[in-house]
């Protein structure tokens, strides 16, 4: 198996191509003359359309190619579009009056050179201790400026987030500077600065590095680090057709976008024959990260590091070896640049399949006669940078129909100043000398367009709870019994539920027009999320207001075409007043949700309290879930999978007769050859 | 590196040799005659006694071996005693009244003989619906009693929880029957039935079977799995001197017990010469697995898998390439029998290294300098057989200093029968036609004997919280401020704490008579873990009299010899009248630990509500919880592991000179030999 389908035509799914994308910028400059292009991406297809394409590819056309644009005209107004590719024409064209689309990692780039020579800059450089002649060593990560109450959203303004490296090879973060300039993109120009109350000049505290050389000089790279080799000298077990994959009865599409990244479509898994639906749609939609530190100007630190930034925008180009290890399949990324011409991301997104251990296992303790059977795990994966952090998001497909995101935290902490002795007041912690690590929070939201067994579905709120009925009572005599508490949720109001650890909280996805036939059970996915903080950003507060998808653990929506984005369709500068995305779809909270087309929200993620051990790079934190079919399947749906080894009851007493002796020949003893290793569990 | 050092002279620490099982056991019958051996197992050393030893091993004497020993003498007397090894002499023994310590492998097997020519199971089965013919096709699984207010401990008691298996190689928990027989071990016979009120009798319904037999009958085993090789081509990184092993500046003892299975004592990590203590002992202790259904006697299964049981006795033999894959080391146990004899289980252990993706990775994205460094994690694994249930543990130790215990639970649900129709009132799932599997939880006692930088240490709990002041205060005035509220557990009774999902609460094992000098914090380990189920059974229940540990998910003790099993030292048939072992360790609440040496008890697992997929056999369902390095260290401890990929901004500038590329020459492209792919990052 593993072949790749030369497909001319692209899949409704599919990303723009690149010549799809040469066409969108040449009919949006033949019509608007010089902009920059900030977004040309994929409109994808309206569901109603779509699904009826799916039911019948062979004989429905195809819903048509369309582009969505996002321009920002000369004197900064900003222009949303669509254009009919094949028919070559822009078919939308809207103002954006007071709107701020992403941030382009074009932009990310320029604002760098604007500070070094920008005059009330270098006066608070060389306040803080920096010689003017050193003002190449000064660098900036130049963030959105999030929302400002006193500069509103009318200008397209960036924060500079200031550190000064001495030397260029040096760790980016150690020397924070105190004052935060404010940049006006439309104008080029640096605007204001933000300085602080107290100041806090640059402290040249010893350097810690991660690079080779600063690790040659404090001893070296450990020796004693045998290699790992992993090998499929027989290829792969996945299958593609053009961006559909195939692996153990999965099938999906693999997208890819400027702001969600990867995105997986139309995800069935064939259930003996059956192909069932699972999800429509399936991605990281939006997350926040906000900072706890109350002083001024940090509370604008609370990146959407998606809608202000893109998880597509900032992907890395992956490698073999270094990302993954074993047989990997790459699929490029397209995006337009600013002018309008293309950027590719070579190895945007990595495929490859990995063992994962014990699949299932039992031993009859009368005879030891066992079945042991490994596990396979598919892992889709992109690493993103946002600037100073990276996330390496894992989408992990099982053998089990469970799904798997799996988001692991690297890079490097976002940093501050701090005096010899200040107190951090608990806000923060002193990681190294002078460098104050501020608390945060990474918030996810999974959007889950959820398709089980068909588009009508209903989410069920499930807690383990003991039963009402006393110790002593004939009900619960000897205390002991408890049950699955179920709760419908049955309006978008009724939707917005939090984590409950004490009940081991989770949420089922059922369609109950479909009962399993032996549990009677609605069939269900259910969502087994630990990991949930609540949103510390209080009620009512800046973060709160603008990243209202994150004040829940969970929301549910009536699918609507276009709801993509919960945090609003163009993140920078929003104030949250209102709060865009989510919190307006939620409606007057009346709406069914119960058996309709649906969209579960999920937000998850850690709340980091930096330590020392996070600085001056970060050994990678992991954040998963599980998306687990229940009462779905009527059994174990990986039985066929070949047992590494089988015996039965009837093959032990024969002596081993037909026992199932599958072990990998690979395998080695650690020390020796044999002596202390035996064949299998015989 | 990679030796195995001929080691004549045991560790302290090291498990009993067949040597001195053999020793141990004639010196007993030598003075006792015709005893049955329960348990012959190493009296671990006390311990100041064996840190004196640890801190000058080469001049101090090495603590006397002791054995402990568990015996049931004719009359069925239990006794406990004391064999000093070396000396060949008894120094303790004491009659055991009402105490029945732990059911033995053999004692299993022996049960399931008696009930098929019992004439009272006989008349049973056949109003069950079984030919009296048939009896050989009976099965129990043969649990003891638990506990049952009508026999009380003084006479020793097994459950038999009965299932037909029309042909022997048959799935053992498909045809479960109703009754459930009595056996008295000091008789050799059964005593008793449980008869329910509602009869159920047996339903021959189609089987269903995870056999190869089974599926190639339903269309054979999957062909689409293409190999994946793991190999080492130039050995392993770890080092063994006897069960000492070093591996990534982790050195530790792996220990090896009929109760716990695998004790790891003496947890050191070398920083940077340094060789810092972490834990004195790390062990699963205990665990109970509480089923839901209140139906009698239904209450009588929570299952102490450890305490009944033994995850020693009940461990695996375990085999290259199917239990795991690359190089592996395999460790021996042995065990007496209950005549005295030896009893080996080969493979008891293994050991191995994987490859575990990325450590960290950072990349500028102003120029694309990229470090991306691979980490490595070292597993120690054991798997158990619960009689219907597997547990596979691993101890996983990673390069960044984090311990992680990560459990998979696999096998087969404890199953009972269902009238076709019957509601089970939300108690159980009806998973397969006649098959009733009933709500359960697994919760595991993990017990942390800490030495975080010396004995002497504190626990504080941490939550995430807000900020108290509101919103618009000058302390918080765009309410985004959040911290670490720490709350000290200075006393046992403050130590009984309960999980909090809102605030991510978790614990901190600090030492707080060192601080680390950057951050000013204690030098600590936390405990972050997030399947903390609360105990679901009712306070007063019996399970929650038997299980005081479970009654929250953490308490701390100060450390004294012996307590190490948290539901008493003999748990089977205990009344929970008084709750033995922690509650009683708990005592009044009063007694501090607050910079002592301490141990916390840690209650995490899941609640498992079945579904169709988890039968015949169950795909592993994994649990899993961190004890990271926080503020223990001053920077990142990993940066000296080699990267795959190095490049620094100037390196990138003077195009690609010096660059470090170390990526893996096994891995690569799916689909091609290079078309796809690029060297790497540049």
């Amino acid at each position: 198996m593993g072949s790749l389908a030369d497909t001319s035509v692209p899949h409704p799914f599919d990303p723009l191509s690149i010549e799809e994308i040469q066409t969108a910028v040449s009919v949006v400059k033949k019509a608007h003359g010089d902009v920059r292009f900030n977004v040309v991406s994929l409109l994808e297809p309206r569901k109603a359309e779509m699904q009826a394409w799916l039911e019948k590819p062979d004989t429905t056309p195809p819903p048509t190619r369309f582009a969505n644009i996002v321009v920002i005209a000369p004197g900064g107004k900003v222009y949303d579009g669509l254009v009919d590719i094949k028919g070559g024409k822009i078919v939308e064209w809207e103002h954006m009056e007071g709107m701020q689309p992403i941030i382009t990692m074009e932009e990310l780039q320029v604002v760098e050179h604007k500070i070094r020579t920008d005059p009330r800059v270098i006066e608070q450089c060389v306040i803080s201790g920096i010689s003017e002649s050193d003002m190449d060593k000064v660098y900036c990560d130049p963030w959105t400026i999030g929302y400002d109450e006193r500069h509103g959203s009318l200008v397209r303004l960036q924060q500079a987030l200031m550190y000064y490296r001495p030397h260029i090879d040096d760790c980016q973060y150690q020397y924070p500077l105190d004052f935060c300039p404010i940049y006006d993109a439309g104008k080029g120009e640096i605007i204001d600065i933000d300085i602080p109350k107290i100041r806090r000049p640059l402290r040249l505290e010893e350097k810690i590095n991660y690079t080779a050389a600063a690790v040659e000089k404090a001893g070296g790279y450990r020796t004693d680090l045998k290699p790992i080799n992993i090998t499929q000298p027989e290829g792969v077990s996945f299958k593609l057709t053009g961006r559909e994959i195939e692996w153990q009865n999965w099938k999906f599409h693999i997208g890819f976008n400027y702001r969600e990244g990867i995105v997986m479509n139309n995800i069935t898994f064939n259930d003996k024959g059956t192909v069932r639906p699972i999800f429509y749609r399936l991605s990281l939609a939006e997350m926040v990260v906000p900072y706890g530190n109350p002083e001024h100007p940090h509370q604008r630190k609370h990146a959407f590091d998606l809608g202000e930034y893109g998880a597509g925008y900032m992907t890395n180009s992956l490698s073999l070896g270094c990302d993954c290890k074993g047989s990997i399949h790459y699929i490029d990324a397209h995006f337009p640049t600013r002018s309008g011409a293309i950027n590719t991301i070579k190895n945007a997104i990595c495929i490859h399949e990995e063992d994962d251990g014990i699949l299932f296992k039992h031993t009859d303790f009368r005879d030891e006669s066992t079945i042991v059977t490994r596990a396979r795990k598919l892992i889709i994966q992109q690493v993103f940078t946002a600037a100073n952090y990276e996330y390496a998001v894992q989408w992990v497909f099982h053998q089990d129909g469970t799904i798997q995101p799996d988001i692991r935290l690297t890079g490097i902490l976002q940093t501050y100043s701090i005096l010899e002795g200040e107190d951090t007041h608990g806000w923060g912690t002193q990681v190294y000398p002078g460098v104050n690590a501020h608390n945060h929070q990474h918030l996810f939201s999974l959007r889950i367009d959820a398709n089980v067994d068909g588009p009508k579905n209903t989410v069920f709120m499930a807690d383990a709870v003991p039963s009402d009925a006393p110790v002593g009572s004939p009900e619960n005599y000897y205390g002991n019994a408890f049950y699955a508490k179920r709760t419908k949720l049955a309006t978008t109001g009724e939707s917005k539920t939090d984590y409950n650890g004490a009940t081991s909280r989770t949420w089922d996805i059922c369609n109950t027009n479909k009962l399993n036939p032996y549990s009677k059970k609605p069939v269900s996915y259910k969502l087994v999320s630990r990991e949930v903080p609540g949103l510390l950003p209080k009620e009512g507060s800046l973060v709160w207001k603008r990243a209202g998808f994150a004040r829940h653990a969970v929301h549910v929506t009536k699918y609507k075409d276009d709801q993509l984005f919960p945090a609003g369709q163009h993140v920078p500068q929003t104030s949250g007043e209102p709060s865009r995305g989510l919190p307006e779809w939620m409606g007057d909270g009346t709406e069914s949700i119960d058996n309709e087309d649906i969209v579960l929200w999920h937000t998850f993620g850690v709340t980091h309290i930096p330590a020392p051990e996070d600085f001056p790079v970060m050994p990678a934190e992991p954040i998963t879930l599980l998306l687990r079919p229940r009462n779905f399947f009527t059994s174990n749906p990986v039985m066929d999978v070949p047992p590494s080894y089988a015996s039965t009851p009837s093959q032990v007493l024969a002596g081993g007769k037909g026992v199932i002796d599958a072990t990998d020949k690979f395998s080695k003893l650690a020390f020796s050859n044999g002596a202390n290793g035996k064949s299998c569990c015989a």
